[in-house]
């Protein structure tokens, strides 16, 4: 067997490049290997990280030149009460931050959700994109480029989705700008996040055009797709899941367990989210929907860089004439997330602790029909979210009707 | 000592709510209760989840509802050889991710650019912001206010600054919307990330704002900061650290390292990062440096939702005359991070991979002066960007190259 | 026959309402009236404003409360040497502005094009939106909703086209946010800019979504049209004409004509047009389109607000291998305007100067077939906004290249 | 004397160009002799086009190649009752459109705003920008560059300062991106919309710049101004006048005279201005303000390109419990007008209408003190868009009412 020291001694003897280690050792003794090195060059001690409790073979698709493990806290909230077009019932959600307040503030909002009866949600679009650009002599050639592609998509289809098992080709959008042009793919990826089939079979369907028409492809990302970028076509057109959650809260639970009233938490709602946001030239009119995709993305083996895109959510509160015969206001509250690319399949879900997490949801591995579960993860995911914009809506409401109070009692 | 499984079994029975587990038990032992009660409740098995390498007290300023680690593979990539305004030399950046081939597509770019001698890196601009939002009576009470605002900026740091030893209030800037006046404060916080910092200053200004002028706070964020949101206003002006990092790459080693040519990969930059993502109505204008932010800040501890205005940033290439005497065409690669906000101190950085990761880097802990540890973090993780942006666009480059070659081979 | 004046004293005295006077004479002595009394209570002399050039009563459908015409210059450009799809040969642009030198730039830049064999332009895209907003219970009416839109396109094509002999519906794009669904019909409106006719062709559509779903009519525009607002959605999937015009300028050319080099044009708008744009947080990413589209606007009677979306452009420059021998670098040229609004029919293109204007072109009224003169009308100002950019890049580089010139002189 | 038609003779034969008549006539002579010859090339009559009202001389500055004038209808609307920062009382308003039904729109918006008591108006801000981008070797140069401008605004200022009798530089943002420095000069321009003098002074203090530091001027422009496009930066920091009017409504005013209630309005505009514009990626968060903003800057002698930043415009609209004793809710509304660009002096406002507009207004020239007539010209128009919002988001809300009654009646 293969000594760690000796493999890190080689490599800082200039013997073995520091990726190369795999092909000496198994995965465990290359990952030692390599953070002995790394202790040794930088004079540290990595414990911790190397104290991971996976066999490191099991990241060998998610990870090179590894040397152990980054933990960060995971905790649970719930119940989470949903009636979902994907899912039902009460679930718990795993949240992996380093956020403090964070689970709490969410666990504060499902209680009040609970309460009301639980949300709805609802997955309104699915299509993960993905544009390539290509290059033509000008804008001649790009009108006829776009002329072939709407009268092909037949033979696009079938090229891109050749690849794939499970994939099916959506439509294809084109844009022209001078003498680029690009074409936004849009697939249904089921249970996967996809991001990886999409490529596949657009670049199955580029050698057609690259072939049947005057274009030539430059890069087979053009960002028309928009991936891990802020980009209003994902805020409109949506990337992935688009899904809302809402639900009515009564007048008297928002008094009784969020301390302020309806008509407080939409002026808060209004003046920041809303107004706030438009002045600030955003994509995202939430107060901090981020934090639970982030969250939620991290426990359950999302890419945590999609968290960009799973910014782009609107929040709306408004109140509503309340239902019973006292005549309350109600709460209306909702959150739309445009572009919320998950999966419960392939990617870091498959890792020991993302498995367990999605486990913890029953959500794991492709759902039946497939798709469902990731619908079904999208809208748990987009409930937490709009736990999370009454619960801080409110702590900000009722700090305001707090200091009021105060200055009434002045 | 409490039985875990018997506190486990109070849970269910109702008799212990799940958030109030640590009243009854140490951290660990509060954590491993919920876990089991969660194991339970959802018939799941959550070892490798449970099998963290902390103390769980030590999370407690970090998440609440514990139930275990999220285990996320964590390589190194480097050397990265910068020439930065805080850091200078070789160094080892951890990142923490489960994309496949990241770290390597990154590492081939940092040996390009340690190959042309190594990366430039500035912080150009530095402000964690917070922006409250009050209510007035209308735009003449508004003008009155921001005249206030602007004629007493000293009360108003006075104010902020007592509440922090270390941070500095750096302006105040009003924007005016109807009956809302947003306030944007930005502060120097030297090492931290300082969203809490901020905050917490704001909050005492604000109360001078209140007593002084018509306006009354309506949220301690009005959504101008803007946190975790894509938005305009940060891609502009910035949040956190503003910073770029930049290297000249000889032609020759662009055509032997990276197997294209300087002209291939600018063109694949124009037609993708500025005329793709302008079209695409976006704020990033790049190929992917959230995914090096996103690793990077897993790695370090860093806020994983603040990934989102870490995405704002623009990769500009361009060919430059070649200085040696072969008149070669050179490659002048740059990104530019608008908003990277990081700390070396509080929030996640204390936990034990995260603090090891950050000791990989020399950078735990405050920097001597002040702030230039976290101007250093933020220029080697700009230095990683660039080497993925590099080493991406190549790739699409050369790819495009390799096919234009089999073309003339027909 | 009534007196003027006798009726300017009727409004000063109360007795009349300075919108009613229509009622008591014929427009043009109705325009006379409120002018004197205008003149009268403000003390001036409206001469000028009063001495315009066709009966009042032809301005009838175009402005209320009448008291004359502003008078703008307008001047002429050309020949604007173009290959389009809907338009061949050489023509005069008649533009009409207070800006001086603008003319003279954008001639400059024309006869560079015709110098250069003409331009191309094409019509890439067509079709005018209107986006109303329904209010639902929540979510799940939500999504019931877009079912049925997506299931029940015929039907609402059948009711939108019931209104209208010329214009088509195209499609119907559903958007939801929380409880408000946004219907996006896109309609192709020939010959018209077609704003009204979508208007009402969609009211009719909306009545038939109003009885069969459970949505409800809150505002026939929700601002997903989006009309005379600045709006990604229409600078990324277009409204009215998307239209590009290109033209490859030989390098003796740039050199002879604009004293410059295209590597020096190239860079100018690579920093200022790409770069800096997108620095700016611009959905505009040229030099000054704006001005040549809103000249034209004004000289040919398009509606002079919906210069807000024709500044939605996207000017690209670059270099191309020459094609002779001498084996110069050419410069490539393309302006690419997302959604220029233009008609030929309707609005105020009946005026008298601007149906002339309309005429210089050969596109007064509706084309054969029908459509076609609004696309040669986008296909001519396209090749006007081509000529402003080449021109003013040019000079901006001619002036670098001067002043570097003198540098070298020193 | 010359003879027009022998000069259009001329022209044809290729003897004169188009644009040299001027230097064999006089501007009228000329005028005619290019009009003669575009009928004979066109077949043409252009007979009203030639009709204009002043001595083409006077539009010299203004035009070239100049063969007559466009005219628009113009009307106006008031009286307009205004408390503002600059302007008290009632003025009529002159607006130029071609767009029907729009001034008796806003007449009933004005209406309202009177009887409400008027509307308030402030210029929250104002400065005129130019914004140059300079090219470095890199960021290192950048930094070095940026440092040096905060170190030495003031040597910046008196070189701007030295080429202006009145305006005076407010301030200079740097922004970094890769080896671009952008500089966004500001000033306070006084009574003229101000982009010339901004430019003459900023090319001066280039020249500072240029000598000091490493940076080499590109373009005097690098849109970070940002002139005639939709840009972020500008519906954010402002440029020209941010101007905001507000009013309130009694709900017995919005009863009586728009026939609908202060909620039907609030949902109306939050729906459509606020979510809409949200789920658009709008700069725009209004419904029509670029009408009345195109429509008196035609009126008055604006750059009618510059309705573009105009449309930066959000509009709010809000309850508030009544101040009578009947305890009726009435409406506030507001909009702010971000970057409103407007000058008294220069430009278009010397046009012998467009003076007679602006003495309507009494505004005509420059103010006492220096600035003040353009600020009491932004104040009004803003008082005018807020009137068109006014009625057309009463319009739309109390057409679904109609249609609401209509439900209940069935």
């Amino acid at each position: 067997m293969t000594d760690p020291q000796e493999l890190a001694d080689r490599v800082r003897d200039g013997d073995l490049r520091i990726h190369e280690l795999e092909a000496h050792a198994d995965a465990d003794v290359a990952c030692e290997a390599r953070r002995l090195f790394v202790e040794q060059e930088t004079d540290t001690e990595l414990g911790t990280i190397g104290d991971y409790s996976f066999p490191a073979e099991q990241a060998e698709p998610n990870i090179e030149n590894m040397i152990g493990a980054a933990q960060v806290p995971m905790g649970v909230v719930g119940p989470v009460a949903v009636a979902g077009g994907a899912i039902d019932g009460e679930h718990y959600l795993p949240l992996a931050t380093t956020e403090g307040a964070l689970l709490a503030s969410v666990n504060r909002g499902l209680s009040v959700i609970a309460t009301a009866g639980g949300a709805d949600a609802r997955v309104t679009k699915n299509g993960m994109t993905r544009a390539p650009v290509f290059r033509v002599d000008g804008v001649a050639e790009a009108a006829e480029t776009v002329d072939w592609v709407s009268e092909n998509i037949d033979s696009l289809r079938e090229a891109a989705e050749s690849t794939t098992s499970h994939g099916e080709l959506l439509g294809v959008e084109p844009y022209v700008v001078g003498d680029s042009v690009y074409l936004r793919f849009a697939y249904d990826t089921k249970d996967a996040m996809g991001m990886n089939m999409a490529t596949i079979a657009t670049e199955a369907a580029c050698e057609i055009v690259e072939r049947e028409t005057p274009a030539s492809l430059v890069a087979l990302s053009g960002n028309l797709c928009s991936d891990k970028k802020p980009a209003a076509i994902n805020a409109v057109e949506g990337r992935g899941r688009s899904v809302t959650a809402d639900v009515v809260v009564p007048g008297a639970v928002v008094a009784d367990r969020l301390h302020t009233t309806p008509e407080a938490i939409v002026e808060a709602n209004t003046r920041k989210n809303l107004v706030g946001s438009a002045k600030a030239g955003s994509l995202g009119f939430n107060a901090h929907a981020a934090n639970v995709v982030g969250a939620a993305f991290l426990a359950t083996g999302q890419d945590e860089a999609q968290v960009v895109e799973g910014a782009n959510a609107i929040t709306t509160m408004d109140t509503r004439e309340g239902a019973g015969e006292d005549s309350t206001t109600d709460l209306y509250a909702s959150v739309s997330l445009a572009s919320l690319e998950v999966g419960t399949v392939g990617g870091g879900t498959k890792l020991p602790t993302q498995a367990e997490a999605l486990e913890v949801l029953g959500l794991r591995g492709g759902g039946d029909p497939a798709g469902t579960n990731a619908d079904a993860l999208a809208e748990i995911i987009a409930v937490g979210a709009l736990a999370g914009e009454l619960s801080l809506l409110a702590a900000l409401a009722s700090n305001h009707l707090a200091s009021a109070h105060e200055d009434l009692g002045r």
